[in-house]
């Protein structure tokens, strides 16, 4: 297989582009396709400042290489979720990606928002857990970048993300979540910072492959509370039809984002309003996430401690039950 | 497992609704279904003949004898599509269960109207086989109705087949696919008859189990050429999340028709006329119907047995040559 573009050796077929890069062509092609995103869709300026929302992982480090290197005034952000040793790994990769840059990171704890790190949130609150951690990490990201003058915040969510949160909507014909899928959420009040995904269209593969090529060390585990996500699950289906037909995952979402999305914003204004006890954006009274650091303080520190040791009998976290205890002793001190 | 109705032995287990019957129950349950349907979507009326078009399978079979059961003024509609052994035997079941019932059954052949049958237009045509089948077959109903004189034509198509049938639109977001997916096509032009699909909330496993237990005698075999079809591997997608999450199919299609249809068919307004061929409806000059029969023409009686012979070498219709070599000779004649 011959590099589409200089002829030498290919390292990376790319089906659905019916293509195929030597690594520095294809680092080349992954960064051009990060900068069109950029430009097509008017995510970020030169001039302003963004953060960088990093998990440790591929996507997030990928996106903030490209950014740094392309010279943006970048800030990262690492959220701590308080998941164990996972945790502790991914931020000691945004750490060493950050000092091995020179590049400025932000660290931010789930636990000291929320009154508890995410495995005590699983065990107290009846929400899905992937719902309430994600919930925090959009709270925590908005008002880290309102806090330190930030007016743009940036993620790693690549092609297969986005195809499975649009899949799932559609699924269930969620006309909300189906009007608020967009690789640009605007900034609609003046509590709310713009999100942008500059990644949206190249696939894992793709920043798997860029993150490797590119000699960055993250984090390749999974976070062990998305086992049996429903993501996962969609994921799974979205690429068997890719086997099937290479391209179908991009055209999936990319036609949407077309021609079906603005059929879905006709219609839903939402409006936005202060949260009367933190401020920053609800359409109720009080946000989703100040009610969730409610119900994990009303559930009281022994009352969590006791939970998840219960929950570490799981299977999946078997063998993290004395870091729960740890963990516990910390929150409860 | 007893029946939710009277405790007796349940015979069959419907996990989407969380309930079990015994068979007297079931059918009671599946009959009240389609009258639901029928109702609620306002599909017949009582006094109005209706067309149902029969393929042999259990689907339109079930739904023939539903309403014929209840006392609809029914006449059974068969297309003969040339295909082989598969059409022959479909069209026995039709004419048996007929016959059996003192019911009406009229027989359109595909090779009288387009020159040919499917295995030779599926030979010269650049179509997909099944798309080239069902326009053929929308296209016969249509005007077998407007002959005979019957303003609606029933369709035995269930949940399965509208549940894909949506989701392979989804997938490309195909606008005007999207908009026209409903249980109730109107009779938006003089030449077009009102089209209906009162099982279109029953699975497929239902529909099958009311077929077995009332005793009728369908084709089991699927069509030859549905081989590979995308809509087969559309439904086994669907039949996984089904598994996952019982109901998903039916709210996936349900809650598409509720929120999502409306939203496509603004702004989606077709202009129908008639075709300067054949006087049946069409978007265009000539409809595809008869462009179809066009390129049949055009190809040659000779070409098509010839290419219906190479054809013939293909796995899936091994065996089945000499069938097609004495179709050819006939239509040659």
């Amino acid at each position: 297989m011959k590099c589409r573009r200089c002829g030498g050796r290919a390292v990376l077929e790319l089906r659905r582009h019916n293509t195929a890069f030597c690594a520095d062509d294809f680092l080349a092609f992954f960064r051009n396709q990060v900068h069109e995103t950029i430009r097509r869709w008017g995510m970020l300026t030169r001039d302003e400042p963004v953060l960088v929302a990093v998990s440790g992982g591929k996507d997030s480090l990928a996106l903030w290489d490209v950014l740094l290197e392309a010279g943006y005034a970048t800030t990262g952000l690492y959220i701590d979720l308080g998941i164990f040793d996972y945790s502790r790994e991914s931020k000691a990769r945004c750490q060493a990606f950050a000092a091995g840059r020179g590049a400025r990171l932000l660290v931010v704890s789930v636990a000291d928002e929320v009154g508890a790190g995410i495995p005590q949130v699983k065990a107290v609150t009846r929400r899905p857990t992937c719902s309430a951690c994600g919930l925090s990490k959009r709270y925590i990201m908005n008002r880290a970048a309102l806090d330190h003058g930030f007016a743009v915040v940036a993620t790693g969510h690549n092609l297969d993300d986005e195809a499975a949160t649009l899949f799932g909507s559609t699924l269930r014909w969620d006309e909300s979540s189906l009007a608020r899928q967009t690789p640009v959420l605007a900034a609609t009040h003046p509590k709310l910072v713009r999100r942008v995904k500059p990644l949206f269209r190249l696939s894992e593969r793709e920043t798997a492959a860029y993150a490797f090529l590119r000699g960055i060390d993250y984090i390749v585990e999974e976070c062990p509370f998305a086992k049996g996500a429903t993501s996962i699950a969609h994921k799974e289906v979205l690429n068997r039809l890719e086997d099937v037909s290479p391209g179908a995952k991009a055209s999936f979402l990319l036609n949407y984002l077309e021609r079906a999305r603005p059929r879905f914003q006709a219609g839903d204004p939402v409006e936005l309003r202060e949260c009367a006890r933190c401020g920053q954006t609800t359409t109720g009274e009080v946000c989703a996430f100040c009610k969730l650091a409610d119900q994990v303080r009303r559930s009281g520190a022994a009352a969590v401690a006791a939970a998840v040791e219960a929950e570490a009998d799981d299977a999946a976290l078997r063998g993290l039950a004395s870091d729960v205890g740890a963990a516990s002793e910390i929150h409860a001190s």
